[in-house]
């Protein structure tokens, strides 16, 4: 029989979906980076879970502190794609034997960091004794009906758009655990976005109000990996004519002869908005991610084929349905 | 420096609140059985988060499904003691590796009995890879403004009364784990009751919606610590006169030479739900237990001496403020 290391985390999410009876009228479907209940008044109760564990999503060179923040940006950074603000949080706490006061100190100094940087408030939690470092997240907001952004609804002809440039986290991960090459000035932006990693709240809530998306995503899991779930829920194909490179990235990837496609598309552990905008309504989407001092960046546009093409200086190739996965 | 097994989970959850900031009018204060957001229109989002962890909540002899759907009573029990409906969960599964393809369905189906017992759906989770089995539920409710009971409010004079009797889980652990002595009919009972524990929904709805309860708690960190807990929100005492004892538990204490007072006292695992009663409404009480099926057992008074005393018999003794606690 077929193990967790083989089933993969998506295997696994799938197996036990296959065990629930299904709430009527669901507002989000399972899968999406959120949940939610109706409670009426055209009003949406939203809620997240993430689990941040040691062993797998804290790099050597993470302090408590950061990771402990690191657990709640993750959890923000779904709420963002839905366009949703965050109000209050709760943590499952499961410490090891052997943490310190101060180590104790620090995870809950970096819980109210990751939560006040976005505006929410800890309210509550759990704590308990296990083997590996484990933050558990719980996410609660309200957003009105309609306005919260689900990954099925591009169509073809819709732009995509990122909200910021990839392969910096990947590439910072090299440079934390395989001692990559880079010049000081860029290595440090590399590895500062594994450790202090940002939701990009602002813009989400900006192109949630301006009605011109029509799916989004949170790119933790890959852009590739992002695309391929617009495409599989949406019923809808990409064509990319533009790889969201950072420039550090163009930069690291010359000194260590590595793929620049590889690090931007497979990488993961990134927390951007991916999404899919109305093409009469682009500017207006711009605008309104400009104006909270972020950019959108076009990347492509949906198409009708079903498949997730890259298609750049002439050459086209498939862009694979891989990406970051727990347990593999 | 003092480690997280000196420390105990009780400080530990004090050290992470004093790290936090505070939101503004918290509808229900730190360290309450659940934790609430204003709605507004006079309705609190509730929400509560447990953690359930293989190697301290699991026994050996208890299935995955048996501890899948304990997770969920865990929290839904908590729920219970503060009177309020559990609408929706999330599931946060941190799976060690090697788990088979049915072992993760014994889990999802363990998942789903528990929240189906109680009339709410699982709606989302996340899945990670941990060393042990954890477990962490996160419940959503939405509760009237003044409906929802919390621990501090107990007034001197007020009865005080438990949902059921006590001491049948920590009689049942020492029969799976230290192969305690019993007769088959009452070794099943006991162990029946930390398989496959049950949470006192429909008494607490009612105790709530009843008007006469100015206190509550639920009993799973022990009925001293519970009492204690009270005691030390709601500044006041407690005269305990008639202790709460199942009655297989009696003939359990007798075979195996045991305290009676230690097992229901100081347990813990245990789902009842604890209670101040306002003396004119007891009858009220009693009678909206009684209707749902349940039997509200008066077992002593509070006091204004915030002291925690037991007179059975004649003789007075201090019921200490210890129970269940993690790390210890």
């Amino acid at each position: 029989m077929k193990k967790t290391d083989v089933l993969g985390e998506r295997k696994i999410i799938e197996i036990i979906q296959d065990q629930l009876d299904l709430m009527p009228r669901m507002p989000v479907p399972f899968g999406d980076d959120v949940s939610a209940y109706d409670l009426g008044n055209g009003k949406l109760a939203v809620l997240k879970t993430d689990m941040l564990v040691g062993k797998t999503d804290v790099p050597k060179g993470m302090s408590l502190w950061q990771a402990a923040r690191k657990a709640v940006v993750m959890n923000v950074s779904d709420f963002a794609a839905k366009g949703v603000k965050p109000l209050v949080l709760l943590v499952s706490l499961g410490l090891p034997a052997g943490f310190s006061k101060k180590d104790i100190e620090a995870i809950g100094d970096g819980l109210n960091a990751g939560a006040r940087e976005y505006g929410a408030y800890i309210i509550g939690g759990d704590t308990g004794e296990t083997s590996d470092l484990t933050v558990s997240i719980s996410l609660f907001g309200v957003a009105k009906k309609g306005q919260l952004v689900l990954r099925m609804g591009a169509e073809p002809g819709d732009f995509v758009a990122v909200t910021g440039l990839f392969g910096k986290s990947s590439s910072g991960l090299r440079v934390m655990l395989d001692k990559a090459n880079a010049p000081e000035d860029i290595s440090e932006v590399l590895v500062e976005s594994v450790l202090m990693p940002c939701a990009r709240l602002q813009e989400g809530l900006a192109l949630s109000k301006s009605g011109a998306v029509t799916a989004a995503i949170d790119s933790s899991d890959g852009l590739a990996w992002c695309l391929h779930e617009i495409r599989r829920v949406s019923n809808v194909g990409f064509l990319i004519e533009r790889l969201p490179v950072a420039k550090e990235v163009k930069s690291f990837v010359r000194i260590n002869d590595l793929d620049t496609a590889e690090l931007v598309l497979y990488g993961g552990e990134e927390y951007e908005l991916v999404v899919t905008v109305k093409p009469r309504l682009w500017f207006k989407a711009k605008e309104a991610v400009r104006k909270v001092g972020g950019k959108l960046t076009l990347i492509g546009k949906v198409t009708s084929k079903k498949e997730v093409l890259l298609r750049i200086g002439g050459k086209e190739c498939v862009i694979e349905s891989r990406g970051y996965e727990h347990f593999r």
